[in-house]
């Protein structure tokens, strides 16, 4: 919680500074997702402490926009703080931009830091500016101001992931990369996304939570290759490794300088991930060349080594999992389990894992009603305790060096109602559906989505997420471009299937103040037949961990959900016996017994 | 069949006129669909007689692009005529743009007749030929100089609909239709679809074959209302009937000069639809403003009336339909049944239906492997002869005064092999999961595809076209926007749908040299329930005629697909009974029983 002390005193600097609306956005400076303290604006603002924010601020009024994942834990948060919530895709509820076009005054001032917001943001922005004659300047980070004793940005060790585990050497991806922008007509590629560069180099680092990249910017051009990153990140190891891949080492702030000095006929950068700051300090001799970053789709497409590792990582990780499983099941009746007691647990059974390196976000373990948030964090001081009924849900993840793991299972503790078990089975026939689909290459990754959702909207039910996230390697746990939704954004564009991406398949149900469910496996996708029609694609499940059956209601499955469902558990069983007790295996088989 | 003189008369002349490379499109000055046969340049140079046809002839090459529905009829009819079929979409196949950019010579020529290139089209060529410091010019119209018999374009009465049939006056139509265009910033409106123009001002005509709208050009601003049409068309009533509208009547021809003397300051066009030609007509004073027509989503969205004159038409429609499917059964074993003699019987049935007024395009009927063709039609010269004994696929439809209707039934005339029966149940399969889909707003046509298309993927199955595509109101039977699609492009682009839209749902199987499957009802979008997931939509079968039981395994079937053909069999039921004879109504009850 928050109180307004924060807010008043950005209020008295919009008024020195005569800013009639100021933006702040929870961004770093190479639009990731999750942000490193230094960055969390929105949060030293309201106290919301979800991964998506947007707070605007006027003369009377302030708004934090968030996506129906965080609405409860928003309102929650958010109450005394003197920001009030904009429920993003709710009726009626205007969009930012709507807002600003309708707030911001003829000939106003609107400004907000230059670094935290994307090129294409600015310009969407910009244009509003014009409509309404008003300025629009970058150069006020009034928070940063404000904000005394802000963190320092981290400046953790840099990694070389080796050749065996990245599956392709960090110099045939500068290669290729450089061939796709020659393609593009440009000399240069100025790419910021931390995954980005991470996965390129063949690096990885620590300086943001539960994402194993370092902060970095790179600039990429035959002549000329520099990685702005802190000095103290650099051992000698990896500064001799880029010196053979013939990288220079800058400074991590001397981007912006490098960048107004360059001397480069044309550089391609994704507006959607660069900051306006730097692509504006490129000079006039140097032609802007939007795109897509090349790096986004070869990323996703993971490489043999990638896929082979990655099996490995699940059917581990899987095997901690079922191990948490069956230790809850056998605990619940003890009476002294409860969320965070059960995050250290799994914590624990994951840590023992070989080649476990971190987990790859913070376990959301949600008994009861706390499981309706959909990104609900347990909280060491107030506890909950959880009891021998309804749905204890779990979701969860690891990086390995062999790759990274995203599952969810909803527990059944005890003594279920009606409407649980009916949700449940909604649920699971929304993620069997999707998990057992069949299509030819080219099919868009938003023309499934309703295999998961159908189930749900027949009953006039939904979920406010997408279905599925596409799923990094040994980096961001939510990574681009593929994900099933079901709407196609400017956020979300329309992206073609292809051998070789994982997506995760997490359909669920939330009912405030009541439970939640979900059920999330990972799935890779891979070629399945070829016929007359073309070569066809399907699903493999990466994931290997029991669902819980004693929630489904048998009667509302088909024959063919069955079926999927009996074949997963049969391969879960096979697959992780080696990894468990007798005792832990006999346990699975008859969970996961044909009913 | 076509031999090759008009190929080697085409190549005479581009040698004349130094044209390395010509295209020929198979469209008319408005984009059409279906163009008159003044247009049908590209059958005159190949024979080919589908819809959707372009030529690229070059000094040593000559090529037909067409898309799936076609291929095998292509194949035959060009077989003689010097042109090589280019199936799309296929592997390995280029498309138009891929071939051209081959092929033109640098600093080569290319041309085509600039009347019937739509401007974004020309866009793209002229980016093709710019990448090979080439000229495209769009004044030669080769095929006619060539060809001296082609028809005169039609002339036929234009007829106003009155608002009891359409629903909203046609000065409230041009009133909304301002409006939008005021909102893109916009003073006039150049309008050249002309289904456009006869929803807008809700008149009809008889220029197309079974698209009943007259050949036209409209110019709409606040101040200046023009619409370019052959004055034998107009009668007294429908002069006095524009002039009541403020709108003044120019020659159809004209519309070039007036573009080229107009004086407003931005007139918005549709890329898409109008041709390069006229659009290039305008001069620099005025500025284009390029948008989709503001009439497609409105017209694409029927009013109340239409809504509830259509269904009377269906219901009208599906009695003719159910009455000969009836007399086929009936008649199939007397032995002189043939393909011609039924699209005449049907022709006939549907001709004595109240406010008939002509089929709204060439009835299919297609016996055994002709099925295969998803647009054969029948030949009278070369009638086939239908026995009693496999599959009849019927596809047919009619316009009246109260709407337009699209159906087909593909019907068992007796033995079925085990892979017809296996076909057909997949074909219902697909068709019932989505007509009995339920979805939120702003869901994608696009996201509801699977839903048919998902029995075919699963054993590696397809069709090469679309699953269903909007209906025009006493228009063309293939209307814009909406349409149920697998992918996204150009063409056919992203489609909220909308409660008002009416689409088809037709998924079929076809075999070559074997038998073909289809089965197609249209879908009224309709309001669903309201929750806190927001409003729903879902579909209303405005089709009404049974579908052929007997080729159905129905172990195949979920108990939800059996559910909702037992239903949607009891509505027809119920809702043909007072328009059939007890004869019919009893055989009706018996075919359509629960299995």
């Amino acid at each position: 919680m928050e109180d307004s002390r924060h807010l008043d005193a950005l209020r008295g600097l919009m008024r020195k500074y005569k800013i009639d609306l100021y933006i702040v956005f929870l961004a770093d400076e190479h639009a990731s997702e999750y942000v490193v303290d230094a960055y969390q604006r929105t949060r030293w603002l309201s106290g919301f402490t979800g991964t998506n924010a947007t707070i605007v601020v006027t003369e009377d009024d302030a708004g934090l926009w968030t996506d129906g994942r965080y609405f409860i834990q928003a309102k929650r948060q958010i109450a005394d703080s003197g920001v009030r919530l904009f429920p993003m895709g709710e009726d009626g509820v205007p969009t930012v931009e709507e807002y600003v076009k309708d707030n911001l005054p003829i000939k106003g001032r609107m400004a907000c830091n230059g670094k935290v917001i994307t090129l294409s943001d600015y310009d969407k922005y910009l244009d509003i500016a014009d409509s309404k004659r008003a300025r629009f300047t970058l150069d006020r980070d009034l928070i940063g101001m404000l904000w005394k004793d802000a963190p320092a940005l981290p400046e953790k060790k840099v990694w070389i992931l080796e050749d065996e585990y990245a599956g392709e050497p960090a110099a045939e991806k500068i290669s290729r990369v450089l061939y796709e922008v020659s393609k593009e007509g440009a000399e240069g590629l100025m790419l910021t996304g931390l995954c980005d560069i991470a996965w390129l180099l063949n690096i990885r680092g620590d300086d943001i939570r539960h994402t194993p990249v370092p902060m970095a910017f790179l600039f990429l051009s035959e002549k000329k290759k520099v990685l702005f990153i802190a000095k103290k990140a650099l051992e000698h190891k990896t500064r001799k490794y880029f010196r053979s891949l013939g990288i220079k080492v800058k400074p991590y702030e001397s981007v912006y300088s490098f960048a107004s000095k360059l001397r480069c006929p044309s550089v391609m950068l994704d507006p959607s991930v660069i900051n306006a700051r730097l692509a504006l300090s490129f000079r006039d001799r140097t032609d802007l060349i939007c795109a897509d970053n090349p790096t986004a789709l070869m990323k996703a497409v993971k490489n043999e080594t990638e896929i082979k590792n990655t099996r490995l990582a699940h059917i581990r990780d899987g095997a901690a999992v079922t191990k948490f499983i069956y230790y809850v099941k056998n605990h619940v009746s003890d009476g002294n389990l409860t969320e965070y007691s059960l995050v250290q647990k799994l914590h624990e059974l994951r840590a023992e894992t070989l080649h476990y390196l971190d987990d790859s976000f913070d376990t959301i373990a949600a008994y009861g009603p706390n499981a309706a948030m959909m990104h609900y964090e347990p909280d060491m001081a107030n506890d909950v305790r959880v009891e021998p009924k309804g749905f204890l849900l779990v979701d969860s993840g690891g990086h390995y060096l062999e790759g990274t793991t995203d599952i969810t299972r909803t527990i059944v503790l005890g003594e279920l109602t009606p409407e649980e078990i009916h949700a449940y089975t909604l649920t699971l026939r929304g993620a069997l559906r999707l998990m057992s689909a069949h299509f030819p290459e080219k099919t868009l990754c938003q023309g499934l989505d309703v295999l998961a959702r159908g189930p749900f909207w027949d009953e006039a039910l939904d979920y406010r997420c997408g279905t599925g996230h596409g799923v990094g390697h040994i980096s961001s746990v939510h990574e681009g471009p593929n994900g099933f939704r079901s709407r196609i954004t400017e956020a979300n564009p329309a992206c073609e299937l292809k051998a070789g991406m994982i997506t995760t398949d997490e359909p669920g149900l939330y009912v405030e103040d009541g439970f939640g469910v979900r059920i999330e496996n990972e799935l890779l996708c891979v070629p399945d037949t070829e016929s007359e029609y073309g070569r066809f694609l399907c699903f493999d499940n990466l994931t290997m961990a029991p669902i819980d059956l004693e929630a489904v209601d048998f009667s509302m499955l088909t024959e063919y959900e069955k079926k999927t469902l009996q074949e997963y558990h049969e391969t879960v069983c096979l697959t992780l016996k080696p990894y468990l007790t007798d005792d832990e295996y006999n346990w699975l088989l008859n969970e996961t017994r044909e009913r």
